[in-house]
């Protein structure tokens, strides 16, 4: 088996003593590493642990600054700019949505917009921020270039995540996708795995499709030669590509246009620069709409309908949005998190850098099938 | 040819004096003829004339009162809740979008529901209002149960348009999208062409793939016995099923959830009841994030090099949202429209229901091949 099996405080513990290393104080790396593993323990897997490297890379080259704090640059009661001065995304994100919930606690609305910023982790970590506080949560993110948009063989747009969440019974309603039909994290997956994959998830630098995961990974780092991830739809109009490509406008508008900040294809990978990520937070009170109890009632009786609509096949559930991952949270903080050896070779090497017993924070690991990752390649 | 040219004055002034026989005002026709003919002249043909029969048929079954007025239920300065009454979706959806500009001038942003209304003709179309004043504008819609969700047979929520616009030069951007991968229009268009439907996009009762365009129709007539239009992704989480399934959700939420009225499959469809259609329209002034030109510019760039980028195949175009529609609008303001012959049966029929001259208002035309219309088999 490819995987090795860690508990949560085990992760954790590595987590938290790696970033401090890394430069942070005990608060942030504890803020950081409660991203990280919320993914992982939500059972997605592209933007947990094995992101570390991505993490371990940009530290390590300059481009994520860990003494940088983020700055309010343009204000009203509704809204904020954040220039995040090449900071950790994940420190900048949930000081952006704080600053969107204190808003919307007095104005009912805000929308908090942020630039120069670095990759946040999973988009619907501030969703559930803003939920577990009673509100409706949206955030968005770009990325580097990496989509390639209906007709074009050159990515220009990002992984551009949409997420959204909302109080509901006896789950939030918590949706969050990359506006790709996946997100890059998962080709990092596949390639770990030697997966190919689907046909109808990206195409090469000639614009055709193409299952190699490794070979799309070293496209997208290539920047503007060609291939990339396709928009959820697909290739072609007819089915839809343009609705995933027009998904993904939404996200890249709400972070980059409205912060000033750079869009996807203006994102830079290059040694002591900051990616230049933009991304954006609105906060919602439902009590702008009426008793929010009633609100929660209503979408708790709504989502419960989905759940109990005529199944396609008998055997197969119907799920709503957010189940799955808590199913999968309640699971894994019970049994631990299962970690890719790939994944695991990327933490010894940290451990590594940073100086720190690989064996104390890891175990004795054979790591010897682990695939090299592709962000060794990604800076210029 | 199965299509009649129509020049776009004729067609306003048919669509004006039925709206008026129909018990409208001269405004109120004007204005219900407007967001109908700016489907046609954009070339989304499944929102145009070809929906006359639906405002038919619901107009003489008492499910749109014609006589109905907007109120506003509930207020904030940032926010409104209507009920609609049962009245005419178009008409309540300007009174709606007025209101959110009204109240964006003033706090920055504005989020405006509507519960019992009825359908409203392109989301776009309100978005466009917003987009045309200088501000951002977010539309969306529920509409009868078409979609079948990830896993399941039933139609539970509706085809669900998602709509945004945003000011740019030398085009706005303009997007405009059912979250389903085609709306429920272009299955009557391909019904009334006797054109088979793309594998994936519906399945039938049993939950299977079906391409018979009337058939689904029937499906979705009959509801809750199964079959529908799938959502934006396809029928499998593999293509991203369960992303066009969620951005169904929140355009949903947005429209039911927040206005307390009928989520889609609680609308009705029965003589002399409201269907029960609830919408969203959010107005955003770009100016609470920095200087409205500069985001403006901004965005044209990147629309510019979106644009620009390389091509998957030389000899086909690269486009932004909103470029197709204006370059059509351009074309038919000239041209004309060209309409179904399906489509002039229909409104020949509407001709004799309301004692108007057919012939004076449509020409001498032959419409013996024409598909006879599902809304006939719609009502209860």
């Amino acid at each position: 088996m490819d995987y090795i099996n860690y508990s949560v405080e085990k992760l954790e513990k590595f987590c938290n003593t790696a970033f401090q290393k890394f430069g942070f104080n005990e608060n942030e790396a504890k803020q950081i590493t409660d991203v990280l593993l919320l993914a992982d323990l939500y059972g997605i897997e592209s933007h947990g642990t094995q992101r570390l490297v991505r993490y371990h890379k940009a530290i390590e080259k300059g481009s994520v600054k860990p003494n940088a704090k983020p700055e309010i640059v343009f204000e009203t009661p509704v809204s904020a700019v954040i220039d995040g001065h090449d900071g950790m995304g994940q420190l900048i994100s949930v000081f952006a949505t704080e600053l969107a919930i204190e808003k919307a606690l007095k104005s009912g609305i805000a929308f908090v917009t942020v630039r120069n910023s670095n990759h946040f982790g999973i988009a619907g970590y501030y969703t559930k921020m803003a939920c577990d506080r009673g509100f409706i949560g949206i955030s968005s993110t770009n990325s580097e270039s990496i989509m390639v948009h209906t007709n074009s063989k050159e990515a220009i747009l990002g992984s551009n995540p949409l997420a959204f969440a909302m109080p509901a019974e006896p789950y939030p309603f918590w949706f969050d996708a990359a506006t790709t039909v996946v997100p890059r994290g998962k080709l990092e997956v596949y390639n770990k795995r030697s997966k190919p994959l689907a046909s109808g998830w990206a195409t090469d630098e000639t614009g055709k499709v193409c299952t190699d995961a490794e070979h799309v990974l070293d496209c997208i780092n290539a920047h503007g030669e060609g291939g990339g991830i396709l928009p959820v739809g697909g290739i072609s109009e007819e089915t839809g590509g343009h609705k995933g490509y027009g998904y993904s406008m939404i996200s890249e508008i709400f972070s980059a246009i409205l912060s000033g900040g750079a869009t996807s294809n203006h994102h830079v990978r290059a040694v002591g620069k900051g990616a230049g990520s933009c991304h954006s937070f609105i906060v919602i009170d439902p009590k702008i709409f009426g008793d929010p109890d009633e609100i929660k009632r209503r979408l708790s009786v709504f989502l419960k309908e989905l759940r109990d609509a005529k199944r396609a096949d008998e055997n197969i559930q119907i799920y709503t949005h957010g189940e799955k991952e808590r199913i999968s949270y309640e699971k894994r903080m019970k049994e631990g998190i299962n970690v890719n050896i790939s994944t695991v070779a990327e933490m010894k090497s940290i451990c590594d850098y940073l100086g720190l017993d690989s064996v104390e924070f890891l175990g004795e690991v054979d790591t010897a099938g682990a695939k090299t990752s592709t962000y060794d390649k990604a800076y210029k």
